[in-house]
């Protein structure tokens, strides 16, 4: 998962100069949202962020997200494990925070608070979480991002400080009513699959997910075919299900499936068939948790983030090695 | 825990050919839902099973249990664990899945695809929460099967294809009225107390609670006595109590008390009076937790199913040997 | 962390008689509730428990406090770990147990056989808890107490033999309307920085609030200042973010930070300026998980108790080593 060929100047540099080493080390947090170890990824990334969060009209959204992995590789730079630090595992679940809590939270100067300790505890978090899990050989995927937002979202309904007018309402759950007025065509289709990807990073826009493909692309090609993939299968058994066909149509049942399927497909797998259909069962499964966690959580009137996506991926990667015949570990 | 003498001709012939082998696995998988590893016990179990599904005009429920077993026993085949493969601990998820889906969802060509799907997970959660709790010596129990049939019934609310028309309403809790007209026999406790048994099952039959009771007294005497002892003291305790009548009356308040009663008394600890004690304490929690689960399940609109044996059970194996002074693992 | 001069000669009895080595150890048990392994400690525990219990009217609460101590000590005499046994680890939770269940169920016999299940109960769950956290040298803490009174205060909704009219009444969680009648004055803030730190025993009294602090302070003047700069960091904190004023004045938000202060202060670290700072961290994120778990639990009707100290104490206690330059353990 190193970067070699194309960055290796850049790693020269990197290794001679703080600054850029700093900047690198952002870089990489941010392509590790999916997974990826490589700068340039995480600068495709972050111009989706950008471009995304401009075409929405939610700017803050882009700049949280820069400020949330500048904080968390900073906070990150102090502690022992310098390896995890430089690959930037400190620094991808400030980059969902930062995302996160522009979107669904109104822009204040608490705001901005919250940001930055929210990815200081999202290195916290990081930590005890691979702490805990590494007994099992399994990594933290995005849970120290949605516990950490999560606990600001709930909190925000306690806080007049905290102004999440952008959340859901809690309600009690019911079973859905299908609007069937929603035409389908296959350019609704491609879009949804896009969107599908970009919201990974809660936006929703066509260019963002080709740039977050790219991003992908320039690290492992494997981990771009299993985002397309992914997508496309969540997408198609969503609509199977019956799914809210809004939702579908804005990503909603794939973004926690394309990091499911990057996850079992590429980065904790050798690409093989027996992982193929290991991560096709991954990638369904998790929509049913989609479903089964919009669900549960109606009544505390928080999104699920990518929790589904981390609880169907441990679910698939704890017993990896009783499933597979061989492994990367 | 092995079947020896009633089924030693059995067991030379499922070792030499395929196909009885597979029937021997599947019957054990059934078996296992309360702990035996036995085919005739599973054949006494899939008898009641039938009698019930069949008695309550609900076939679907014993077709999609004997699937969910199949098809778990199936998926389990390909794994590495022989071992447990054999005793049929890949098997009695699938079983339970297959017995609750058709339970709470309509009949639909849907509703099998998402038995045919949870009972492939269902083996994937159960060896990734063995695989977890071997650091603590204690089983999955049936975990694997509730997280799985949870996720499919919440999922059921955002999902047109599925029809959970037989869950409850999603509803705030509530301080319960007693409807005090119910009157009380001999008769109905004898009633109530088979109920508690046969509801592990997810049935309400007399017949099958006996059928129960005898798969068990085949292989193990003493998981019999444990699970006649743990109904009726659940029974009383929920009485006792001042739990909804008619709940107490369906055996709702024993079925998660007599898998704890069995658990703790014959399957994981060596009968004496100290465990006699444990189990006796282990059994009147777990109607506490019976209570406060489905107190806390009313916004969620899904049932506890075994989840309050789980937790109750969990908590009372794991400080076992530090209890106990001397247990068998 | 061992009581020596002020207690040696009480020690030496102790150690002598078997009837003063119960009550040393039952004091103890009710130091531990604040991490202080000191029988005179919990001599001025218990005083401001009847001290705060009568003085609001209800001294159930209080002799509630004394039964829960005495059976979780009795209980846990007969268990194999002696050494946690005498420093009154198998005590506490059973305290807090007999703490909680009189201040939301009404003083009926059921409600004191309910306190002695619970208090046995809680040592079950410390076992099992302590041994689960050991794996990644971390205290269970007060999760024991949180888990059963949670139990038995959910069950209480589905049991009319348990009459939980003083629980909140279950609703749907919506943004708080600030009450922005109440004045404010230094003398109210000295208030409810004492309330913070006597609602760890669900107490909102100025006098007991002092006996805790002089009883903290007998045995570790450092735990006693963190308890001090924690409730007050916290009261800001709350106030800066705009919690209700009301639930502030009564130290709802700061009793969990308390025990934050104190457990990452100065129980499992040696006070440094590193450890202050991660100390801060932590006291005001426990802030945002005490808003969080009261939205969280607003349509189950059931309180935090002391678990957002548990949940952001864990989360600050597993990723110690990697924080700390060198620490206790």
């Amino acid at each position: 998962m190193d970067a070699t060929a194309p960055t290796s100047k850049w790693s020269q540099l990197a290794s001679q100069n703080a600054v850029i080493e700093f900047i690198d080390v952002t870089l990489r947090g941010c392509a590790q949202v999916m997974f990826q170890n490589n700068p340039l990824t995480g600068l495709f990334f972050f111009a989706a962020i950008f471009v995304g969060g401009f075409g929405e009209g939610n700017p803050a959204m882009a700049f949280g997200c820069l400020l949330g992995t500048v904080v968390a590789t900073l906070f990150g730079m102090h502690l022992k494990d310098r390896a995890s630090w430089k690959a930037g595992l400190y620094g991808y679940n400030g980059c969902l925070v930062g995302a996160a809590l522009p979107t669904f939270l109104a822009n204040t100067p608490t705001l901005w608070l919250c940001i930055i300790l929210g990815s200081i505890v999202s290195v916290i978090v990081m930590i005890c979480i691979a702490d805990i899990l590494k007994t099992w050989k399994v990594a933290a995927l995005t849970a120290p991002f949605v516990l950490v937002t999560w606990a600001m979202l709930l909190a925000s309904y306690a806080f007049t400080g905290l102004d999440g007018s952008a959340l859901p309402t809690p309600a009690l759950a019911h079973p859905l009513v299908q609007d069937s007025d929603l035409a389908y065509s296959a350019s609704q289709f491609v879009h949804s699959t896009l969107y599908g990807i970009s919201e990974v990073f809660l936006i929703s826009s066509v260019i963002s997910g080709l740039l977050f493909l790219i991003g992908l692309a320039v690290e492992s090609l494997w981990a771009a075919v299993f985002a397309i993939c992914g997508t496309v299968l969540a997408v198609l058994t969503a609509m199977f299900l019956g799914a809210d066909q809004a939702s579908v149509n804005n990503g909603m049942y794939a973004f926690s499936a394309v990091l499911t399927a990057i996850a079992l497909g590429s980065t904790f797998n050798t690409p093989s068939w027996r992982v193929l259909i290991y991560t096709i069962v991954g990638v369904i499964f998790t929509v049913f948790v989609q479903g089964a966690m919009n669900t549960v959580l109606t009544p505390a009137g928080i999104p699920t983030l990518t929790m589904p996506f981390v609880l169907a991926s441990w679910l698939f990667l704890v017993p990896n090695k009783d499933v597979m015949p061989a492994h990367r570990q």
